[in-house]
């Protein structure tokens, strides 16, 4: 299988469609397993206490699968979001990026459906998980 | 039914304890119905485009079920989202506000269950519907 | 609004579509609201212990929306699940049959998103709660 | 790792404590990855033109992250289901057995969390996904 876009193809897309989401995050890799993509961990994600908080842990798991999708079908600007559900399993570390890996469980003409684990750096535990659902634009 | 904490409780607590996040959102009403919380869209909550991001979305539905939880039991910091499954139905009217309707389904010892609906101010359709579960520490 | 099927059209087509599906329910309900669809509990949805099983719930709460959905549309047979979220809140009464409360949150040209509320007869306390998602055939 | 009860064990546990869903399943495989369940597919478990039905894929994801949990503690029956997500992915194939693949994502003390993949016997394209939440009881 060939990817429609490599790690590098998909941070310039990201760079250039949604650059204050892409300052957050490095495409770490992308290949037929699925992506692997780092939350580069700042104080504007953090809850008191130090944690990651809940929405950029479900910010990171949405652009991960985004652009696993991408990596497959090419830059679709328009899929969107129609589900996601994560399950907060343990608090992140504190001090740590967060990794997510992505895997795509099914690309239909309409509907692409995957899950997330997301990790702390260093660690095997996953601090979460997440499936998701996006509607892909009839007209590609 | 008394409420343990009141709009106002609601309001001082999320002022003190998550100061970042107590700027975006306001307690509209808080009642044995559930609790209606307002994010006050700003750019930081915006997508290209426009379009509130999903990040924002989570966080709204998130932190008014949490709200919601607090307003029957009194302020527990430490109930923690164990799942939050959300589904983006449309997407928001540029330029406005949005407002979650947020109900309790459940209030177990150990877990407190619930949904949201999120809508545009002055819509009646809604932007997104959450389902979120709570676990709460067992020595309150 | 007008249905394009009244609770009455919705139990034949039941009957002639899903004829082992429609001896377990009753359509009590078909309205602008939504929908109630009774099962009448009988020995093969029990768990030891007499309570409903997970599966039975699950199905009870999927007919349910479907048939909201053909209430709007008409008779579509292929409209299919794509995802269902279940959450299981109490157990449900002994002896009891359960009523599920179906409500459409969106029905788009491709998907149908909605939600429903399980009860046992008699009760105002929720049994199970359950997001679902439908695919509709395009050429409708 | 040692598994507090192998593939026999869980077998005879079922057999004994829910005999009508013991006659459904076989357990293929228990091991520190996680444990496989095959649903013996008989006319029961299906729909009009042949196809496992959603209830069935439901029982079946449930049940087999049910023994992954046992495997693990021992034969706790009181554990209960509060959350089942299932994405439908594709048609069963017709004829065929189906395979659940049950993962353990987290086990703690009140809560356990996993996911499973579901597939056609002999196919490796997943027919749905589940993700799943237990609450185990506090006095084991």
């Amino acid at each position: 299988m060939m990817l429609a876009m490599e790690a590098t193809a998909l941070a310039v897309f990201m760079e250039r469609d949604f650059p204050e989401v892409a300052a957050d995050f490095v495409v770490e890799r992308a290949d037929e397993q699925g992506l692997c993509l780092r939350l580069k961990v700042a104080s504007r994600h953090l809850r008191p206490g130090g944690t990651v908080s809940g929405p950029s842990i479900f910010a990171l798991a949405d652009v991960a699968f985004y652009l696993t999708i991408l990596s497959r079908i090419g830059p679709v600007a328009l899929a969107v979001t129609t589900n996601c559900a994560v399950d907060f399993l343990r608090k992140p570390k504190a001090g740590c990026d967060l990794l997510a890996e992505a895997r795509l469980l099914k690309l239909g003409r309409r509907l692409a459906v995957g899950d997330v684990l997301v990790f702390s750096e260093g660690s095997s535990d996953p601090v979460a998980r997440a499936g998701l659902t996006y509607s892909i634009p009839p007209d590609r």
